[in-house]
């Protein structure tokens, strides 16, 4: 049984908003990814998101409010909340969410991942 | 909608082996817990429980292995797995389980927290 080094996963890596599968477990998975820049605003029906500053910062843009994410801090995106992620340098975050959450949630676009790449 | 900064949650307890509610979604929990010593044999029949490290040093006695968990490493015990968490000096971690996961799975003793504090 394998234990996961997040600093050397990130290592593996170098494309932005590709979520990497690390980790799963009843029914949720463990995410890593690196981003940088804009995303694209986006829901999930029936998903929560947790998203965790690894390294870097990370703004949650929401309809009505920012949430600005330093290391060492989560945040967790209810079902049906329309999200922006925005990361001005580059940060890399971690992620507990069902397998099946597409990154782009409802919105298909030229930044959809539809297959996770396990590291 | 709040952030959590771990930092911060950490700074509100000193108890170890008492693990504190942080975040919910998806009908999984986000804890936290300082652990300084051992704690005993146990297993969850049907829940799998990932930890990982925060600051300190966390080894994970498996039957047959012992997994030695740093700052920014997880693992994921198996469902049915037994397992001893020992921690020679205080170490924080965060886990995610079902909130229904008891600390001592199936073990009660004196070191089961049969109701959880959120912060």
């Amino acid at each position: 049984m394998e234990k996961v080094n997040l600093r050397e996963k990130f290592a593996l890596f170098d494309e932005y908003w590709s979520p990497k599968l690390v980790g799963e477990l009843s029914g949720q998975s463990v995410k890593i990814a690196k981003l940088k820049g804009e995303f694209i605003w986006h829901h999930h029906e029936a998903e929560e998101e947790l998203f965790m500053v690894i390294k870097g910062r990370l703004t949650i843009k929401l309809p009505e409010e920012d949430v600005v994410l330093e290391e060492g801090e989560f945040f967790i995106v209810p079902r049906g909340v329309e999200h922006k992620p925005v990361a001005e340098e580059e940060a890399h975050i971690l992620m507990f969410e069902p397998k099946s959450t597409l990154n782009t949630g409802n919105v298909r676009s030229e930044r959809t991942v539809e297959t996770l790449e396990t590291l």
